[in-house]
């Protein structure tokens, strides 16, 4: 894709970008719980780490599968908040688990594969890491939309539809 | 669907099924990080609920997306079991949102679409409850399959593909 | 779910919108092409069928998957138009196959999930029909939004998202 | 990914794969009738053109998202056989349009997301082609497995999971 991904907020630094992204995430009590940070974020993509914590895991000792897809969820609404705005939601989202999560950490890293003035699709390819390899774990594909009525609590990108 | 899914076990009584898909549920560190908890499974249906604690939310205060995803995994890989057996990977599911998740609790009920020998197609609707009243918040639709190898080790659903 | 789709001409009779949906289908050359025809209309359900004609297989003479994905798009953009309004774009779909479409006949039947006055859910099931007997082959879940523009050629949905 | 898609049959050359897969298109009446081509295939990509011929269309008058849609299940399915050799089963895919598809000409590029020894998840980007020109106008995300039994008449791959 040639097509340049609309800017929502030009001026700010990829330092600010960053430090504004991570803010959303402290502001998410969820986020916060699981461990989740970005730690990298450029105009074409979004790097979501969270540690494997012991109590991140499914009943075989490898990441559980609802972790990769939150973290999924995280990465495909932030980079589609890059590309249209903070005032967004997450309309849905695919995802496919190819191989165990084993390792000291989880990595997602999210694009934007197009992008309207009303809606994203993104994705993200998902990695654990164990000293210093990166394997890939899960690969999801997602839509996210323009939410409808700015809302005063704008702060950051929401995850679901409006209501009814 | 006329078809009946295979059943695994099918000596086991309703509770018994519900005892061991609630042993899985606490052999994994992260479904019991966000307090999920099977409350009912018959042979066409399995229910999981989730206390909407304060750690469970996104920065407007509604469930977390991610969290509902994570129910969604939970989910469609127990009904997969429930149909193939308990040596399954989840390959991949799909989920739309629907509306914001506000209220006490989040129910997820799944079911099986279609099953072989080899492969589920499981389904689960995700309501927010406030005040008795149930409102649907998202969708799932995912598939489940045979692992590969048995494992000695293999005491319940595992949410990934085999390893290579 | 308990909701109302919201009707968009709620002073059309049953038959008048299958009149309508078909002449959509008529003026959609490729619809034409596969031999696609709605057959039955009702506020929650929209009936599609296609003869399964020598020049719609696959190489072992199975119904070909892009047949039945064609059909899944053409049912869950008509249903969600019958919940929207005319002018709909259909964001995304998933579809699964669960088994080799054999017989004279498919029939999808799709309804709405949830549908709010920008947004809905659809979802259809696939059966191929043999001897008056119906099995499952697939099952698909999709995105149907409302389009930005109202134009002046709206005269039913369009399957793509609004260009840039 | 730096994993190396397993080739089903290493001693073909890329002209023989070509020919291979045109030959399987031929054998499947659908990709006949809508007039689906591959043009090119590498280890790494197969693409897939279809002419965007007046009866491929929607009542708008661009390629209608049924034809996207079969033109990501014949992409996707190759592609993974390329990687899992000839007896497949396309399992499942996600489809999100994101612009009409205008022009002469749609191409399809499918590539492997991962490959283990029974299952791909592969992906494809869908283009539509004016006066040299490329637009995205969908992207693809599905998953290929395995079919179990070896069939006598295994020639192709095929788009449907087994029976039952």
């Amino acid at each position: 894709m040639t097509q340049q991904p609309p800017q929502s907020e030009p001026t700010q630094s990829p330092a600010e970008v960053l430090a504004f992204a991570n803010q959303v995430i402290a502001a998410q009590s969820f986020s916060t719980l699981i461990g989740a940070q970005f730690t990298d974020i450029t105009p074409s993509q979004a790097t979501l780490r969270v540690p494997l914590r012991e109590d991140l895991r499914q009943h075989h000792g490898f990441a559980h599968g609802g972790l990769m897809s939150a973290m999924a969820d995280i990465s495909l609404t932030f980079i589609g908040a890059l590309a249209l705005g903070p005032n967004v939601l997450t309309s849905e989202f695919k995802i496919n688990f190819v191989r165990p999560g084993v390792g000291e950490e989880l990595v997602s890293r999210a694009s934007v594969v197009s992008a309207t003035k009303r809606q994203a699709v993104t994705r993200c390819d998902i990695y654990a890491v164990k000293g210093g390899d990166e394997k890939l774990v899960a690969t999801a594909l997602g839509t996210i939309v323009l939410a409808d009525v700015p809302t005063s609590a704008a702060n950051g990108p929401t995850t679901e539809t409006e209501g009814s």
